[in-house]
């Protein structure tokens, strides 16, 4: 049953579904070629939210097939001096504003490859400089999926913006302290540590588990599923994404901490 | 004109669309296949709720070409011994926790088969305990589309869990309680009651014609349009899923006459 | 790299998308094929609008490659004897209710072509007369989609059902009297002039700038683009559909200026 792979093309940006913006940057795209899978990842960035768009697409790409052409547009500078830029990383291709929104992308093992957008004659004629998502990112991402170099689209960039998000920070030796980064709609508590990151540490300290703080409120446990938390208490939980979150069982983690975006998480490793 | 039949997979959820899980359901089928058509069914099931998730799915599936494969991933329960399930009825595919999010389904005339997935070959390797839609439902899913039988994944299943699904009752003779199971976004309130069972039922009884009772309130004409109705009055209708709902002209029945899901709605057949 | 062209199709519906009916559309299209790109503009019109419907289509439309078809589906007369109609405008097709949804379309350069929509055989078995978007207009679409003439369809309308929507009105030489059509979003005011317009006014008067005014507030400056606006203060700016839109740079105009669709913005050309 072989078969032929048609191109992916992923969208995420902070239009929302209401207006018809989202149906522009999926029109050009199919201006150019029809043969592709388009996916919305979101259009529910917080609008001009380019951190929140950051931890969004580096929660989101992983999941999808090597050369899928990831496409970002949370562009509060759209039409300045900011400039339009395609990369390679991870063996994945993104597309968008240089502003910062691929800061997480950027930390990934093998270095990107960075290239500024300025061959005209990959974006759509005279484009408007309002909406550089339409007329330029969205076609560079059809031609790109089509298998079009990124070198072919400008010249290299060597200093891509990278933005100052949160980073966990080891205050003492076993005590971190992480930062909010997202709320998922089951009230799940997103925080910017990772399984990976926090396991080397408990090695290095020869620590085992893990307790938190929040506010008054302790954490002491930590479940590989969310069914088997106990009820009504927050508990620890790796996510599918391997992000450390606080969780509860049929309750929102969120709302009996009181937690959103930004707040503090402390984590003792004992 | 003949052409090629793309395989058609649908998605029913509790994801919402602000978080990027629903787009990790899609990159799972589409690294198994790109040559498939993947349709919002809905992500705005009420989070966790797998009572809604079983009539949705009800109401939604048929209008699908027969062979569509529906993943249905309302899962409180994931991770723990609850079994992923693929069963075929009524000549569509569907893939979920077995949890009961089928109840409706195995109501059709010809009885369903269903199997246990255990076959690991076609799961993500290592699938994460907290998100088997991802590495387990959606790949699934996708191989089935492309024709492998649903024998392949596991063992049969002879118990299949069901819900307790509010049933309509009929209280005395020609006296129906009925259960509003949605309102949809246009106020239109939904009932638990289909047409066939209804006319069955008014034939038997040789009554001809519906009234009905919400509160104090009284309903007593039955429209087959929308727009017949009677001006900010409340009346009957046989939705285009064959569903009785109340619905009203040029307003919402649901705010008119305070109804909800899980109310009661009284059917006096005269 | 030739490849094949897959026929488009674009959704505009006052749905939502929390109930299945968006779906039970693309079920129905994908009933009649599958090579097909279903691409949504919004399901979120406010639900039985038609002047917002012909305002959205009107803006969403002209992003798409020549051939789409575009169906519209706010239709709060369905089943009465409004009738189904198909037209092809501006190398576009569009289906829908003859309701007027398609006002702004009837106002291009080259005439529509009107057609009735009655050849039972390109809809759905026994059409269920509250759903006609299922089994009347998808099919339809679908069909016309993969090159069949719209003449197929019925007989010609000569008198498709136009609405009154808000025009632009010059009150007095060089005061021009604009609506609010819709606000998007990021509380961009969006008014119902066009560059093309107001641009051949101001040519006609020898004026060279626009100042504006909304109840006691000034807007003294015209921008490109977003960020180049001064902050916190609206100003003009016409935006990628070209429209002539009340913008902030980071804040939200609508909010600043308490402006919603139907409000009164005054044009002055000086």
């Amino acid at each position: 049953m072989a078969e032929q792979r048609v191109p992916i093309i992923t969208l995420t940006t902070d239009f929302g579904t209401r207006d018809h913006y989202v149906s522009s940057l999926k029109a050009a795209i199919l201006s150019v070629t029809t043969q592709v899978q388009i996916v919305d990842v979101t259009h529910e960035v917080p609008a001009h939210d380019i951190g929140a768009a950051a931890y969004m697409i580096r929660s989101a790409y992983a999941a999808f097939p090597p050369r899928t052409t990831h496409l970002v547009v949370v562009d509060p500078g759209v039409g300045t001096s900011r400039r339009p830029i395609i990369l390679s990383a991870d063996n994945h291709y993104f597309v968008g504003p240089d502003n910062g929104v691929f800061t997480l992308i950027y930390e990934c093992d093998v270095p990107a490859r960075v290239f500024q957008i300025t061959a005209e004659h990959y974006m759509s004629p005279s484009p408007s400089p309002t909406f550089h998502g339409r007329d330029i990112f969205a076609p560079v991402a059809a031609h790109v999926s089509r298998g079009l170099g990124i070198e072919n689209f400008g010249d290299p960039v060597e200093d891509p913006v990278k933005i100052d998000l949160p980073r966990p920070k080891v205050t003492q030796e076993g005590l971190v302290r992480a930062t909010v980064i997202f709320v998922d709609r089951f009230g799940n508590v997103v925080t910017n540590v990772t399984r990976t990151a926090l396991e080397a540490l408990m090695q290095k300290l020869g620590r085992t588990q893990i307790r938190g703080g929040v506010g008054g409120a302790a954490i002491t446990e930590t479940r590989a599923t969310y069914a088997e938390g106990p009820g009504g208490t927050p508990f620890f939980l790796f996510n599918s994404s391997d992000y450390l979150e606080v969780a509860a069982h049929e309750a929102r983690a969120s709302d009996l901490l009181e937690l959103k975006p930004g707040d503090a998480v402390e984590i003792h490793l004992v």
